[in-house]
C-alpha cells in the first residue's frame, strides 16, 4: 500500500499548495523550527497516524514524526496522538491535508467499531462495499480494518460477484456461475447475488463459493441461513444501520456488508496544535 | 476544470476496475446494448451529473448519457435524472464510480442548500473551507456552489489567510499584514484570523482587507461587526452548525464558512436501474 | 483491460519513437496512404490482435484496421491476420511496436495451447504464474488465456499462497491459514505450497482450499492427490515443461502451473507488408 | 539509464504489489528482518544485477544490498551473486519482480555471449534490433552490451535506416539518401537497406555511410562486402542464427545484426533463497 | 514550489539525457569525484541558484552543491557563484540543464532589476503577466521577484482580469463586475481593463478593485489616475519598455506590468569550470 | 512528435487554467459561439501554426482551426495566420497559452532566419545547440529547422561529443575516439572538440568524423579548415553572432553552431483577435 499511500499524500499536498504556501512564505522566517502536536477533540477509533506522518515527511524528510498511539486505538478526548518537529512551514503547510485525512481515516474507523460492537457475541463480521470516496479505496479500506471489520473485494478486478444483471445476461445464475468456475482463476470464490429463496437454492445448486441475500427481511434471510445450512458462506447486503445490524446477524449470516461505513462518513474531531 | 474532473475520473475507474472487471467479463456479452436510468430515492440538490457522464464516456466515448436536470436542481424522490444507453458492460463497469462520485456531490450541495436556506434574508453568505476530501477539492467546492454556497480560496496558494500562528511568526498582526501587502499580487486581499475585539482593532489598523472572528460568542462578533462598519469584509468561523449559523448570521457578518459542509458528508441516495 | 492495454501501447511508442521517426520524416511525404498486410510466416495461436489495433490508432485516430482473424484462431502459415489502411508514415512507425507485441503475445499463447494440448482428457488445466515481463503482466496473462490455458492470480495482491517462508514466520502451516481466513476478505480461497505429503496434511486440516504440491514427484503426487480426496483444489508446481507434463496431469492433479509459459516465450513470426 | 530503471522498477512493482502483498501481510510480522541469496541454477552471462538491486531499495531505502559479481561475469552454477538483507515482507515482496529482471536480462546476455563466440576470430560485431519486449528497451539493449554484443540505434529517432519503403517514397534510393544528408543532424550517419547488388551500388554512388545486406545468400554477402570495399560501413541482416552467424561473419560484413537476441528469449535460472 | 522545482528539473533531465550520455558513459570513469564551479561572466543579478543545486542532487543525491551567493544578489563578472563536487558523470551531465535554468532566471531577474531601477523613486511597482514559457510560469515569476518585481495572478484561476471580451459577453462592465463580485471567492479582488476615461468611470461605479489602463498614452493615463482618486488601484498596461517606463511610473499608476520581462529573456553569461 | 507536443500543451494549459478561468466563467455564457483570427503585428518567419492549432483542440476537439499559413513562411506584418472558430470560452482560455508558444517559436525561426541569410553562398549550415529553455527542446530545434537551420543532436543520448574533460578523462583524444568507436553504435559519427591544431592533428589522426574547432579565431579556423582537408567534417562554435558569423562562414566550415538561436529568444509579436 506503499506507492498508493505516497500517491494520495502527493496528490493531496499539491492539491493544497499548488506553486506555494503564500501567507507562510511571507511571514514565517523559512528555517524556523516549531513542534505541534495532534490532539483528540472527542473519542474515537484511531487510524491514519502514518498517513499523517507521510505528509509532512513528503514535504520535508528531516520531519520528526513520533507517533504516540497505533491505528486501532480507541482513543479518549485529549489524548495526544503524535508529536511532531520540524520547519514551522512544513508543519503549517501539511497541517490540513494530514487532518483531512486523518480524520476520515478515524471516523471510518469509529463507525465500523460501532457496527463491530453492534454484533458482538454473534458469528456475523462487518465488511465494508465499493461506495468509497474515488481515489481513497485503498485508505477506506484500511480504515475499516482498523474499526474492526474486514474488507470485500477491493474492486472489480479481485472479486467475483454476480449480480442480478449479470444472471440476467448469462442466461440465469446456473449458467452465470458454470461460466465464472470454467474461466475464472481458482483462487477465486464465486459469489451470487439472490433476492429470494428460489434463486438462493438456484445458487446453492450452481455451487455458489458465497451467496448474497440482497434486501432480504429477517424471516427470509433466517430461512436462507436455513436452506444454504453452511454449505457456502452467506452474506446479508442492503438495509443495514446501527438500528438493523443486530437482528440481522441474529438471523445468522455470517458476513454484513456495510456501505454507509465509507460513504457517509462524520469526520474525527482532531487538532493540530503548535506549541 | 476540465483536466481535474478527467484526472478524478481515470483515477477512480483504474482503481475500481484494474485490470477488467471479470464479472461482467464472463457473464455479459460484450457487445450487448443496454439502457438504464439515474433515479432519486430521496429529496436532494443535485450536483455531478456531468461528472457521471464523464465516468461512462470516459470507458466508451459513444456511450449515450441524456441529462434530464442541471445541477443546483432540487431533485425529488422518484425523479429520473439521466438516461444512459450504451454496452452492456460499460453501464456495469461505470455504475459504482459514477455513483459514489454523484452520491457524494449531491450530498454536499443538499447539506450547503440547508444552510443557505437557515441564513435566508440576512446578508451573510455560506462559503466552504479546505477541509476537503483529498484529491476532490474541485467537485467538493463546486458542489457548494451548486447548493447555493459560495467558495473561500481553493488552497494556500490562491489566498491569504493570515492565522495566529503567521501573525506570531511575523512579530504581530501588523507587521504580518504590511509583509503581505508588500510582497503579494495586488490582486489577492489579505484575510486575517482574530481571536478578540483587540485583535480586531489592530487587523483593522493595519488595513485587513478581511477580518475572520474566529471562535467568537454572539456578542463578539456583533461587537466585531460593529466596530469594523464596513471597513473589511467579515467572515464568522467556528461553532458553525445547522443550530447556531442564524443567530451567527443575524450578528451582521457577511461570510459564514462551514468546514462540515465537505468533511462530514452524508451520500444522497441514488440509484441506477437498468432496464 | 483497456486503460492498461492503452498505457502499455504508450509506453511502447514513445520509446520507440521519441522525438520522431527521422527516416520516415524525411523521405515519406506525410499524407501519402498506404495500405498494408500483418501476415503469419509460421502456424500459430492468434493473441494480441486488438493490441496491434490499438497500436495504430494511438498513433492517428484515423487508421482503418481490419481485423480479419480473432485471438485464439489457430492461425496457419500464410494467412493474413489484418489489413491496415491509413497514412505512409503511421504505418512505418507503428509497424515494429505492433509486432513485438502481437508476436510475443501470440508466442505465448501458441506455448500455452501446445501444454493444453498434452493435457487434453485430463482434469487438468493449465496456468500460468507470475513469471511475466515486467510491465506486461496483463498482456501475458491474456495470451494465456487465448492459448486455452487459464490464470492464476494477478498478482499479490489478489490471490493469497502461503508459501514456505510465510508458514514458517507465521508459525506452521495451520496459524498461517487461520490467520489468513480471520484477516482477508471472504472472497478469496486460501492456498498453501506444501513439500511433502506431512506438509500437505496439515494443510488439510487446517482446511486449506487449494494444495499446492511443489516440486513433488510423481508418485509423491498421486498420493497427495489421494490424501486430499476433493477436499481442496490440487495444484501441481515446479518441473514442469512439455516433455513431464501429461503425466503430471496423470497424477490427477486438477491444475498445473507453469512459469514457462511467459519467462521463456518464442515470439511467432509474423510480417507486415506494405503494399 | 537511471531515471529508466526507476520507472521500469516502479511500474513492475506496482503491477505486482498493487494495494499489498495479502499473504505476507497476515503471515509475516513486519519488522522481522531476513537475509537472502541469490544462485545461480545453471550457467549463464550475467546481466542485471543492479536493477535487482534497485527492486529492493525502492521498495525500503534500508535494505542493504551486497552485490558480489558484476555484469557481464560468466557465471558458473551454484555462484551466488548478492545478499540481500532486509524486512522479511521487503524481500518477499521483491523477490518475484527482480528475479523477473534479472532472469530475462542474464537470458539476454548469455544468448548475446554465444553469438559473439561463434564470430570470434572475424571483424564481425553482433548487434541487437528494435525488436525488444515494449517497455523494456533499455535494459534489453544493455544486457546485449553485457553479453559482448554492440547496440544498433536505440529507436526511430537517433538512427537513419532506409528501408525498401522509405526509398520508394522518396523515388529511390539515391534521392532518399540525398535528402536524409540535407536535412537531418551532421551527427548521425545514413544508413540504407538493400536487396541486391544493384542496390548496393546505388546506396555506395549515393555516399551512404552504412549498407545493410538485408537477407542475402553468402554468396552475395560476399560480393557486396567486394564491390563496397570499405566505402560504407556493411551490416548483415536477416536469416541470422547460432547455425548460419559464423559463415556470415567469414562473407567479411562488419555487423550482424541478430533480432532473436531479444525477441525470443530464455530466462536464466536463478533463485533467491531466504535463509 | 518545491513540486513544482522537482517536475520541472526532472523533466528538463530526462529530455537531455534520454536513456544515457553516451559520450560520458565511454570516456569517463564512473566513480572518478570532479570539482567545479559556477562564474559569472558578465554581470546580472541571480536567480536560479537553488534551482541549479536540485539540478545535481536529482542526478545524485550524493553531490555536494556549495551556495557561495543567494538569490537577488547583484553579481560581478568573474565571482564565483557555487562551488559543485560529485561524480564527474554527474557534473558533466547535469551542467547543460543547471546552467539553461540558471541563465534564463538570472536574466529574467536581471531585466526585471533594470525596470525597476527606471521607476525608483515613483510609487509605481513592475509586476509580470502571464507571457511565460509554457512550463516554466513558477520559475520565471521567481525570477521577477527576485529581480525586485511583484507577481500578477499566476493564472486564469486565481485571479480576475475582466478584458474586454469578458465584459462585452457580459453585457457591459457594470454587469461583468457585478457577477464576478456575486460568484467569486470573496478573497479575490476584481480587475476591469480599461480602454478610455469613459470605462474608467464605468469600473469605478462599479467598485472594480482594480483598474487597468490598456494601451492609454501619458496623457490619458494621468486623467485615469486623477479621475480614480485613490479609490481603486490603478495599473498601466501596454506600450512599457525601458524607454517608456520612467514617464508611465510618473502618471501616478500604482502598478506597471510588463511582459517583456519574461517573454524576451536574454540569458545571463554563466560557465561551468571543472577544476 | 506528436506525443511531446501533446505533453508540452498540456502542461502549458494545466500550468494556465489551474481549476478554470474564473473571470470567464462568470462573464461569458458557455455556449456562446466566437471566432478569432491570429495576426501578425510585425515581419517573422512563422512557426508553431499546428501547436497553436493543438492548444485549441485540447481545450475542445469540435473548435475549427484553419490554418493560412504554413511554419517556414516569411509573414508580413497585418498577415492574418489562422482563423480560430469555437465556444467563446476556449478561445480565451486557449489565447496566452496559444500566443505564448507560437511567439516563441516564430521568434526562434525569424533568429535562424537571419543567421542563414548572413551565410548565403557559402558552404556553411547554421545548426543550433543543447541551450534550449528547459521542456520544449523538441519544439525549439522544430523552430531552428523552421528558420532554415539544421539541428545538431537532440541530446546527450543521440551523439557523441567529446569535449575536453572527456578526453582528459580517457587520456587524450586518441583513447576518447577509439573507445566511441568501439562501444558506440556504428550508426553515430563521433564529434571531437579542439582548441587549436595541435588537437585537430590528433582528432584527425583519431579518424574523429567531425572535428569541432572551439573559439579558435579566424586565422585558426582556416588553418584548421586546411589541415583537416575534407577528412572530417568541421564545425566552428564560440562567439557566433549576427557580426561574426558571415567571416566565420568564409573560412570555410561547414557546420556553425549558434547557442543563442534558442537561448535568448525575442518573441514574435503576434495579436489573437475575436470579432
Amino acid at each position: 500500500m506503499q506507492f498508493e499511500i505516497e500517491r494520495i499524500v502527493r496528490t493531496a499536498l499539491e492539491e493544497d499548495i499548488g506553486l506555494g504556501d503564500i501567507t507562510t512564505e511571507v511571514t514565517v522566517v523559512a528555517d524556523t523550527v516549531a513542534r505541534a502536536q495532534l490532539v483528540a477533540k472527542e473519542d474515537f477509533t484511531l487510524a491514519g497516524i502514518d498517513v499523517a506522518a507521510t505528509v509532512f515527511r513528503t514535504l520535508d524528510g528531516d520531519v520528526s514524526f513520533e507517533k504516540l498511539l497505533e491505528d486501532g486505538h480507541q482513543v479518549k478526548r485529549g489524548e495526544v496522538l503524535a508529536w511532531i518537529r520540524g520547519g514551522a512551514p512544513v508543519l503549517l503547510q501539511g497541517e490540513r491535508t494530514a487532518l483531512n485525512l486523518l480524520q476520515r481515516m478515524s471516523g471510518i474507523a469509529s463507525l465500523t467499531a460501532q457496527y463491530v460492537d453492534k454484533v458482538k457475541g454473534t458469528n456475523a463480521v462487518i465488511v465494508d462495499t465499493r461506495k468509497t470516496v474515488p481515489g481513497l479505496r485503498a485508505l477506506d479500506k484500511y480504515a475499516v480494518r482498523m474499526g474492526g471489520g474486514r474488507n470485500h473485494r477491493i474492486g472489480l478486478f479481485d472479486g467475483v460477484l454476480i449480480k442480478e444483471n449479470h444472471s440476467a445476461a448469462a442466461g440465469g445464475i446456473t449458467a452465470a456461475v458454470t461460466r465464472a468456475k470454467q474461466k475464472l482463476p481458482h483462487t477465486l470464490k464465486i459469489e451470487v447475488e439472490t433476492r429470494n429463496l428460489t434463486e438462493v437454492q438456484e445458487a446453492l445448486d450452481a455451487a455458489a463459493d458465497i451467496i448474497m441475500l440482497d434486501n432480504m427481511n429477517y424471516d427470509e434471510m433466517r430461512q436462507g441461513v436455513e436452506l444454504i445450512a453452511g454449505r457456502a458462506l452467506v452474506e446479508a447486503s442492503g438495509g443495514v444501520n446501527l438500528e438493523t445490524v443486530r437482528e440481522i446477524a441474529e438471523t445468522g449470516v455470517g458476513i454484513i456488508s456495510v456501505g454507509a461505513l465509507t460513504h457517509s462518513v462524520k469526520a474525527a474531531d482532531i487538532s493540530m496544535l503548535l506549541d
